[in-house]
């Protein structure tokens, strides 16, 4: 995990921002961080220009370290706790005396810096940007990112492979614990355990066990409730692998399924199959949830289907298209090499129960094959 | 962990948002839906109106379970994924046709909302919600959440406890673990699952094993690199218990400490116990930064000094005064009972290595006892 700044991406981003008219790109976030510099710093700050060198605004105390790690390669610029934010400002100011080549001032006199701004992003922290960088723009860095990070490289597939691989070490240790009387703390301590033995660096998310009445929930927790006999358990695992996000999800029931939960499970079972046939280049996500509201209509289930089938995943649990979360998402054409997942929504009657199996899957002409295949079946022990 | 509705802090919320004019409270995060519900449901949505019920924004699915939990005490508006915002907007047009009582109408002509704006108030969220609920001002709830929460409740302070004591569980393992050979990653797996089985629900940051020149380091990470004979390695620990948070690190030599990381350790050590002396009521972070920094000077270690050796903690990780975020909070005054660490700031000579001793104290008029005592020694073994 040493540091290893990935010249070719970079190039790319800054023909992007060429197009996009951005001055540069303000990186404050773990993933697109990790993605062009190999690097896992907390609190990151760097700037890339849409000419030169990447500029690392770092602690000084951890100078040594990086000059070590990047020679010469990489400017840095050195700062304090809590005086990040001013040494970006200088930075912005030495750098931007004039436009940059290839960049035009535009009507407002304003240069624009793009930056991130998904769930990462704290609204204190762009609202300081602001004031204090108050010469620049600032903009979503999507239009670059996006272009960037949508369509996955081939050791990205794999690094993907690898967290779901581990997700599923993750599952099998859960199916081994579920019984009546077990609690959703104690199945995450060991779920957790093995996955961090597997290899986790830890979850993108807590891990859910939603059980009873709380298998309808949207969202999970770790709680302290015991299982109960008859339970549908939703057990959703999100194992971070060099920074790449896993995300398995299943659902188990305790007992013989009922006739209503064999109809949920069955209704989810073909809504992934179907879904996963789909996933093609040019489909979105809108088309997506026409076939899973066909399939549950079908199933007398019409009022409980949700939209939002479907997400991008990699350096980030949730990518573009992030449809439950920007709704324009909904109409985003996927692209070959893109891994997404299927399975994001609940298919609840409330009060009753809900269930989920939610895989990562490659985007291709011939559909989706999931990354790392796992059973579908809801049997426990 | 069922709902549970604490009526005197709402009321005093109620209390405080006339004071500050605010209509309504906001709440869309974890530690503050906690604190008033006691409910740990992802992606929370409620208001607070300045009079009257709160109102819970919940997903259709959720709508038994909550009605199951909360009674007829609680109104409930129901939405779906992607929607919440809209049900939002509704709330407020509903609650706000006429301003409520005891709020006059500001010049502007807009209602005040207040929100948390901290780390897990994301950016995007707050645009979204300025653009769809145009008819009011959204302003930071601190003047109102920091009264309430900065000092701690009894039952609050008992659960601080529990969590630190949760921490030293997970200390202890990792001296048992720690020698030249074992990988950050070992070690980190091995701490997380002896501090779940204590019964954390998770930690608030990744597990820092900071070694070697890495111990120079800020912040921390989880990594794969083995340690040495004769490193610094700083570990930090945040368990999370029933929502608080605990805070205890240590810096442990991997053999016998040299002058330079003897000097270091003594140093802090200084620090932690001096500052700990002064933790009374009334003093700030300013003025215990100055006592650190004279201790410094008196060692030949001016330059290496940082600000910011203390931070409010409880529901959240980083809590007012937290003067690595916000610049202002260096002037805040301490109040008896409140709970905050010292041992914020690394001590580090770049390129050499750092050192750290964090845990939680009390603030008191006899300054602050450690809410659980830790050895402060560096031996492994």
């Amino acid at each position: 995990m040493a540091i290893a700044v990935n010249q070719d991406r970079i190039r790319r981003a800054q023909e992007l921002m060429i197009n996009q008219g951005l001055a540069a790109l303000m990186i404050m976030n773990h993933d697109d961080h990790r993605y062009f510099f190999g690097d896992t710093r907390v609190q990151p700050r760097a700037i890339i220009p849409v000419v030169g060198h990447p500029i690392f605004i770092c602690f000084a105390a951890e100078e040594p370290e990086l000059r070590q790690e990047l020679g010469d390669e990489g400017v840095k610029v050195l700062t304090n706790v809590g005086e990040q934010i001013f040494s970006v400002r200088d930075t912005f100011h030495r750098l931007f005396k004039a436009p940059p080549p290839g960049i035009s001032l535009p009507a407002g006199g304003k240069l624009r810096v793009g930056m991130q701004m998904w769930f990462a992003t704290p609204a204190f922290l762009v609202d300081l940007f602001r004031k204090v960088n108050f010469e620049v723009e600032l903009v979503s860095s999507d239009p670059v990112m996006d272009e960037l990070r949508m369509t996955k490289e081939p050791q990205e597939i794999e690094l993907m492979r690898k967290a779901q691989s581990i997700a599923a070490v993750g599952m099998n240790r859960a199916r081994e614990l579920l019984r009546p009387g077990a609690t959703g703390q104690e199945i995450a301590t060991e779920v957790l355990y093995a996955m961090m033995k597997a290899g986790a660096e830890g979850t993108s998310t807590p891990i859910h066990v939603n059980s009873g009445i709380r298998s309808c929930w949207t969202h999970g927790r770790i709680d302290r409730c015991a299982l109960n006999e008859g339970d549908l358990v939703v057990i959703d695992l999100t194992p971070e692998f060099d920074g790449y996000c896993g995300n398995l999800a299943r659902t188990f029931v305790l007992g013989r399924p009922d006739e209503v939960q064999g109809r949920l499970l069955d209704t989810y079972r073909e809504i992934c199959e179907v879904t996963r046939q789909h996933l093609r280049p040019g489909i979105t996500v809108a088309e997506l949830d026409a076939l899973g509201l066909e399939i549950c209509t079908r199933r007398g289930l019409a009022e409980h289907h949700l939209n939002g089938i479907s997400h991008g995943i990699g350096l980030r649990f949730e990518e573009t298209p992030a449809s439950t979360i920007i709704p324009q998402h909904r109409k985003v054409a996927l692209r070959e090499n893109m891994t997404v997942t299927i399975g994001h929504t609940v298919l609840a009657i409330p009060g009753v129960g809900g269930v989920r199996f939610e895989d990562v899957y490659l985007v291709t002409p011939d559909g989706g094959p999931a990354l790392h295949p796992y059973p579908m079946d809801s049997a426990v022990g």
